[in-house]
């Protein structure tokens, strides 16, 4: 009935990455059998950034990765200005791989006149013209709201937990928060690991100075457990060691301190060398350095957890296992 | 420099409500010295609503004040075009004030496949017209950033908070979260009641069966103690009074159940009656008819702080004053 | 060229429904070949509603029946929700079913300050992610208009007329519009049977009461003529009663009332028994549950047409043979 | 508590217009008393439109008055340049005043594959840059939905039946609708002047020759009776003076021509005078040159009712009584 | 895991065409094998446009190819009413093939108070539902930016260049270019021909009456030389004629006049016949009818290089070679 | 008519800044008499940015100032938080004042496959809440339509014309175009300054290697005469000096530098003093921190001319004397 033409649709995978963490993007690479398409990228020399595909990306399913470590804004703006190139160049789909998504911890204003800074990322991914978002671990789910349009979030609970089972199991182990906000996710690990029990550090504040902590109280039973200590992330490494001081303090028998997102930032690294914290489990969603490990840092390896859900969106298959039930 | 004419630019505030909690919207008239503009809004036999003002909304800043008790649905849709018959009607600018936000619960995917519904119905209010939200203790401060816009987030808990304080004070208070995921909110009541302990309840979940909580564990001191159960909302009550019973058996001395909003839906006033809780205490966010209320409950008044906030809005002044430091 | 991975595009045609009329969508599956893909949908308790697909459509072509029977608030709620479910777990392609348009006759102002809630309907779908929709018989062809990319209009007129044609052949047939507005319709059912003669009501009103029919005049002439009452809608079946009373009156030889869209609101299946119509004839776009149907009704199945519309969409062919020349 | 500079808010009333109908401008200027703002505007050679204002519209609140008389097409371009280029000069509002809306009559798809052209042009109103739309008397009422802000919908009516009132009354009035989908129309005339009679002219087509009348038939009594044929535009004049030949041919006394929109096209004007109408009245929305007017053509003026429309936008009023209960 | 049909996704390219260019349309047809698809396309006696397309365009890849000759404004409408008819039909991608950019020229502001022409075109493509556009050599390659998704900027340098090099080589050529804005594109024409010399026509305004260009001065050396004026558009003329005459009368050894665009306007042939331009090359991008054609003139065909282009584009392709490294 | 309250409009000037160049907006607050509104802003240990406003902004006009001085990101992300933050505080209006539009070079594909920047950075800003933009001297002038709304395009010219005539009139004046591309920019300059001479430096590339300049060649007189190389920027300094040793090499009596936006980023400043020019000038709308200033260098401020136009912004009045005639 029509005039025209008849092909096949075909599509092509292409895998591009920014300047965040390249290692990751050729493991994943490598977990999928595919090549990360040559890109030119600079710096002016004022900061602006410059980059181009050297290689046709029009009609692709494109997969954008980057990790935000610092310099953050920098990794930022390229990853904006790499969506934008390809959406220019007629990517068919383009697909925001962000393992460690940036400004997640300012998914709220806490006083006013703030900026809700993770929707702001969300809404510039947008405009820039990504079509869908992979992530990892969001420092609170609702965050996914933020998008308008799929995104999936993956868990590193399962890859986490697995390696706390094989090391610990058997040793008495007490799930811990370190503050009262993320309770929630020591009870998704304690039913992982079988129902064991829970704690979480209260932290005091006197009213009239909100921003200052007066004092760090343990609730729940710590005596003779074997601690383990699980954030979303591990910056400064300031709350992780208070809380391993405390649980110490409190007679825990052993600490362990684990989180997705090992930020590390200023002297982080040495304060987790200091701290009594049997181990420090991270992995590798955020680029850490040789020169910043340490014995007694486990980095786990995140590239085929996006692999898998590169592939399950590439061939339209599901990615709910990966994510089942949680965050 | 302009052939045409001038005037100088006047605004009214026009105050108009849908039938979800028409008793709150006149306390808020009153509390304003404003009348609620009269309006036409019947449901044809299937069910669909109509809406028409009686009066001009003509250039004016339009409040569209809404309660979504159930039904849910038919309030939300009787907002969307009470929103949308503002627009089409000219009013400068269009607040939605809704106490009670619906759909607040969902606010994120709990597997995949589903909704996030609470990120729906900001999209929906942008659609209908909507240019700010003013809305009281979301179920999490992230769903603010769902709106694309200003949204007032305000708080019950300074109110709910000199109820207990007037009520309680120096009968050995620890504030409790019913469950893991909300033990921030117990943290802030602490810090506001001057440094008390807390607690919450540990659910365990068998992992094969993660719908199904298989015990509660208090975690926490709190034999002898006042306990005050806080929580955003009240729905089937069954949490709370679980709760309630929980502490009761670890010891407490006496429990007080405290919610912005309250559902009351199924059995929940039944239930209520009969745990063994002190006091009840709520907000008229949500209408709380009188054959509802019972002895024990206490149900205070949201009226002035939504007129504070309402009146700050129309003459640009700050409301940072009414939801400082919290979510 | 591309460093990627190539695949063959495929697509799946996955067929979802809410709770308005699940009969009508297990007979566009069957009709199609398909199953209806499994739902998990319910109403807590203060009626929101809860909607999570059984299986992935991720990468599909989703096509979401929902027939908007009362409560129809409740059943759009749904189907923005089922709309927002399936954009968030990736569909390619959302198509809304509505075979009966959600305040389809709300589709302009009448006075001021009123919504134009079909435009607004429109708009809600649009936002929550419908890609087209596919309706039979809109109350007016313009309301396509409100929707922002594809509207597949099917007519329900070849289905309705067929049946008075085997039926009332050579009965001397006279088209009538119960109502000046829809003597159009009129026109084209009487070109479509082959030029017979049409009528319609004339209503008068007092200028001063605009709201109020004064006298219904019939012009046109109906004197022992088999009169066809076509409308798109019944509802509360006053028009239509009053329309055949009139016409008997005026020496018609009998009266038979036609529509696609049954209501049946109120009393209305009670004054079309009490009526002196021959037949009542409706389609199952809404639906027609058993205790309401009554000997002297016909009610025709929609399936095949919504099924042959969603088959072209899938395949991307043409489906103007479906609603060719007429609105 | 703003450490800023605090000014009392005005406003400017600006009033632009294009080439479509300077004199309809001129004449709603003096009504409300201002000057049109001078504006360069020419067309380059190949046909490109060039304007610019040449006054400031920085912070006004500016009417963008264009009739659409042909070439249609070059002033709608020029309008869509004119609201571009207020927006872009800071105008604070935009309204387009659009007596004689484009494209008005393909307001929906007649058959597959046609746009919808007057939903395009609304939708490029709003790319432009305009907020609000004035027009009189659209085709069909439902088209207001189709820009999404408010429209004010004028109506000539009440202008029209003064003078069919003031000229005809008590010489036996029937109201005529040209074609089957006009008759509403017919109805609300009949109310306004006091509840005469109506009919319509059932065109007859071939089910296989749609798109071809086979006959005119008088529906309705028309013998002895002045005829009042109402319509919202008279383009060629075909179907009016088929009108009229036909009423006279079924007996009627006389016959008058009654319309909002002018347009006048082809040979309609000698149509016009050849046909044995007594009079064709009309109304200045779109303009009719001098020397297309004939003795018994009557061209009411619409700028009062324009300028009205604008003042009460300007002032924040309501219009409602200019267009009250119907379309 | 799904429930559906599966089927493999075909695409059909289907080219459409208005009446700017028809004689364009068939020869990129015939490059491509295809036959264009049978349109409906009329005025009506007011000049609004009416379109159709006589065959099925549902899911195909809808390529519009429309020249904006004049009337540039009737072209521009029906290209936008055939994009919103073939968005309403289904297509299931379209692509705006403008081989002359309407409005290209008015790309800035260049005083205060006027519109942005170019962009809003690129607006109003975008919101008719327009997902690409292919065009050649803008008037600045900036305007590209102006259109929200991919733009394929093809560029006739090689074509003209080609023509150039076979007859002027060997004759000491310099490349002009008529005015200050265009030196850089005599800059690219002169490294395309081996790094011949270029020189430009400096216009000395009166800083008191900008608009007035009151001397021509020859920038560079061109005693003795072969010239080429190149251009991306002859409009009227002047500006090549006068450059002409200039560099003759600065001891120019011979003169030859390129340009992409012919738009000839006015009386630009009789004016470039009456120049001493040895030549005229032009492309056929735009219509240039025969009877303006004379001995002199050169038209290069361009539908291979748009057939091209949109060979990529339907097959995925890469187009960079068509329009490497330049502007 | 309405029942609510009226309140006379007024409206606050706000003026917010960040920390690319805080003080310009300090000079800019003193020329309008106002102060820069408090602000927390600092980055976190990993670079992303915090800010908040000490005081309220709701219902402000409020400007934000920021420099895109290196780190560009950094401030470019800064200033998105700050509109965000200023929109979710309920600002009436927000303009961005950019003074050195951050990737205004990079406004266009100069290859395939890469961003057109400078687009992507104008829909960030919009996509954040920025209402409009005030900026100095683009790249481009066509780079105004990127924005989706008013930009007022400031120009430095009068600013910079004055300086270079109060100090070299009468010196036998040429103004140089560093490159082809710019010559339009020196015509302006020759026009304001009284209609002295043009000449511009011609890169030559090999056609092979189109990003290698070859040879630059002078076009024009200059050969004894005072040689003004004008430019929007000086970053690197390479263009500058490298077109200052040409002239001299040419026969320049001497040589002035003078640019907009001084980058000098790596060693542009060495280089500037090793060149032979004999002065360089340049304005603070980027800041020059004073180390890097040198005898022979002249910053202009540029605070006078923004406060003017948000002086003009703010009372709604016309900043066109600002910005006529020029890009």
């Amino acid at each position: 009935m029509v005039s025209g033409r008849t092909g096949v649709a075909t599509r092509e995978l292409v895998l591009l990455t920014g300047r965040g963490h390249p290692e990751l993007a050729r493991s994943v690479a490598e977990e999928l059998g595919v090549a990360v398409t040559p890109q030119a990228a600079y710096d002016f020399a004022n900061g602006e950034v410059f980059v181009r595909f050297e290689e046709s990306v029009r009609g692709a399913d494109a997969f954008v990765v980057q990790s935000h470590s610092a310099p953050v804004n920098d990794r930022l703006v390229e990853l904006l200005l790499m969506v934008d190139a390809a959406k220019r160049a007629s990517a068919k789909r383009i697909t925001a791989v962000v393992p460690a998504f940036p400004y997640a911890r300012q998914d709220r204003k806490y006083a006013g006149r703030e900026p809700v800074s993770a929707r702001l990322v969300a809404g510039l991914l947008k405009t820039a013209g990504a079509d869908r978002i992979v992530t990892v671990d969001l420092h609170t789910a609702q965050a996914q709201g933020f998008f308008d349009g799929p995104v999936d979030h993956l868990h590193a609970m399962w890859l986490l937990t697995g390696h706390v089972r094989a090391r610990y199991r058997g040793e008495g182990l007490t799930i811990v928060s370190p503050d009262a906000g993320r309770t929630r996710l020591a009870e998704k690990w304690a039913d992982l690991l079988g129902g064991c029990p829970i704690a979480f550090l209260h932290k005091t504040r006197d009213s009239l100075r909100p921003n200052e902590v007066t004092a760090n109280r343990v609730v729940g039973d710590v005596a003779g457990r074997m601690c383990v200590v699980v954030d979303d992330m591990i910056d400064t490494a300031l709350a992780s060691t208070t809380a391993a001081r405390e649980l110490l303090e409190q007679g825990a028998k052993d600490v362990v301190l684990v989180a997705t997102h090992g930020v590390l930032s200023g002297d982080a690294c040495e304060r987790l060398v200091a701290s009594e914290a049997r181990e420090v489990v991270l992995t590798d969603a955020l680029p850490i350095p040789h020169e910043r490990r340490f014995p007694g840092m486990a980095v786990l390896g995140i590239a085929p957890l996006l692999a898998r859900a590169i592939q399950e969106v590439f061939e339209d298959g599901s990615v709910t296992g990966l994510f089942d039930g949680n965050a």
